[in-house]
């Protein structure tokens, strides 16, 4: 069976679903009219009422242009509707949440701004996805600042996220100081720009990021594409290094790849310090073979595919997360976002082929939404 | 038990579903990574896939800006929620229809056709809720025009196919000859504005149109309150009438209120032509109370309310109409509405106090999809 064929045979991945299977004259006549009138009037005198007598307190919109999805780029609305309905069975199967895909056939920056906050009636959270970066950083930023509820970005917060609780566990594991770690980052898009900011929040201080101009050096503004690689030069590379990633993992402890397949070389890992961590999260071929890797002396290799172990994986963060915040009726801040990676990372007893736990654990869900909740 | 108190209880009228309830790790790698990048592929290559691989083809929006919603007027977006939830239970609970509530911030026309533009790629069809006239009229044409999947303002196309469905039997029931009538429709609103357009289309010659400036004539241009008045004028009024309400109803043999409550007085009905049928349809509130109508000597009278017989409901159309068109992918048209009137029509075997079939006969809504689909 393939995935062709299963999505045939469901027609699609997500429903509508009633509250109730009674559909009787009595039960129309309070639901819709005529009762429904006095429900609308207290809803639109006092438009929190929404959250007691609509669906909205445990709705989400997932919301994309397919401007980047999955390894397969710019692929317009269309192409990622599949992605966003099983992002929605996702949110559904992990969390009970009721999310709907809303893919948008606008993908002007100030437009999908617009059109998203004329959706804050219906929903009690957004959940933004498969954007491309740069434009994501200011939809993500003004969408947080401009609507009441919270706005999400899994791509950039959510990978993040779950980075962070690999990472920490890892540490754990290699027993360094974290104040003591160098940390290479490779790929500084969506993903890579919020795993420097949460590693500078955990408290690393030699964080190096590379992108395709090798070291980001605020000292040589040609290594940065954008504004947000010059901001990340800014706070990062104390050492002040110029070069490629070869030169950037000379002695570093962990490599973070959110970048390319195949672009890490064996002989480059025997550069780094002593039991080296390599996180080769492109999807779905890693930044080296994981076999490899380890041959090479990787004392920790973890990566994005579920066919190896230590699946760093969005799905154990977005559920509870989504749930936590859209329950609180509360916006997404930073200390949520740490408060979900500890609860993560506490959730398994790390061991150098488990250092997180798995995503069909349900307790994993149930501690990052009561980590989110407690902290927003 | 009130409509407050089980809004409350049942938390909102809509949610989620999967399509299986297997959820496990072979089920996740084919519905979401690394399977569904597939069909991503397919989908983006050919958009019509999304119709194969993807819920849209039984997906419908129900989009307003709560501009017009019930009796209560502009009451905005928060109080039209749980009117669009009530009218997404419906859709569900009538023809199995996905549809979602959409509730929009923005009020400008302009703005709201580009936003519900740009929610194509989700959906197979768009029902319009509850949005003030004029503005639903152009709002209705040029998402029609411009949109590729079916758009249908139910205030508008689903009142006249109803309205339509009970003129036609309640006219076998006067054994009167439909090219004679004398048929008045009193407020020309987006219903009133559809049922006139209606009527004409189904053969009658003598429409009187009225409005709050008494008989729309198209000598008296103040009689027209904007531009589609003065559409509904030239096509109207053959007879040249002027004057108010009760000078059009002389010798009439149809009253259709679509307007206000008691506005139609008992002596008025008395100057009507013999057998008079009255659809007082104004709601809550009737134009008339219907016993004071038929003490006046109305042959017929349907009111919009379940506790009277003959009720003119949209729910007798717009499961059965969208179901059609969403299944056979194509806009609404004329043709499709007229034949939805005669299958509703056809639904039952006319009596005085049984024009119309129940909306919780089944049989209609499958007489409706069946009728639209084959004149799609």
């Amino acid at each position: 069976m393939d995935a062709l064929e299963i999505h045939r045979f469901l027609k699609g991945k997500i429903r509508t679903a009633l509250p109730v299977e009674k559909v009787d004259r009595e039960t129309l006549s309070l639901l819709y009219t005529p009762g429904v009138a006095d429900v609308a009037r207290a809803c639109a005198e006092d438009p929190e009422k929404t959250y007691v007598y609509t669906s909205r307190w445990n709705t989400v919109a997932v919301v994309s242009d397919g401007s980047a999805v999955l390894g397969l780029g710019n692929i317009g609305p269309y192409g990622a509707l599949p992605v966003m309905e099983g992002k929605a069975f996702l949110f559904k199967a992990f969390a009970d949440i009721d999310a709907f895909p809303i893919c948008l056939s606008e993908s002007e920056e100030e437009k999908i701004i617009s059109i998203v906050k004329s959706l804050e009636p219906s929903f009690g959270g957004i959940n933004l996805e498969d954007i491309g970066a740069p434009k994501c950083f200011r939809i993500l930023q003004r969408l947080s600042e401009e609507m009441n509820i919270p706005v999400f970005h899994d791509d950039q917060q959510g990978t993040a996220v779950v980075v962070s609780a690999a990472f920490l566990n890892a540490l754990k594991l290699t027993e360094k100081k974290i104040e003591e770690v160098k940390v290479v980052v490779n790929g500084i898009g969506a993903a890579g720009y919020n795993i420097v900011k949460f590693l500078l929040d955990l408290g690393v201080k030699n964080v190096v990021a590379v992108d395709r101009k090798g070291i980001l050096n605020e000292n040589d503004p040609e290594t940065c594409l954008n504004e947000y690689h010059l901001e990340i030069a800014r706070i990062t590379n104390p050492e002040r290094l110029s070069g490629d990633l070869e030169t950037a993992l000379e002695g570093a402890d962990f490599f973070i790849g959110v970048s390319r397949g195949n672009i890490l070389k064996p002989e480059w890992i025997k550069k780094m310090s002593r039991k080296p961590v390599i996180f080769a999260l492109a999807n779905p071929v890693p930044e080296i073979d994981p076999e490899l890797a380890r041959e090479a002396g990787a004392f920790i290799v973890a990566t994005g595919r579920s066919d190896h172990p230590n699946q760093v994986n969005n799905l154990l963060a977005f559920p509870g997360i989504m749930k936590g915040a859209v329950e609180k009726r509360s916006k997404i801040t930073k200390n949520m976002l740490l408060s979900a990676v500890e609860a993560i990372a506490r959730s398994c007893e790390p061991e150098p082929e488990r250092i997180i736990p798995e995503a069909f654990d349900m307790k994993v869900h149930l501690n990052v939404y009561t980590a989110v909740k407690g902290s927003a």
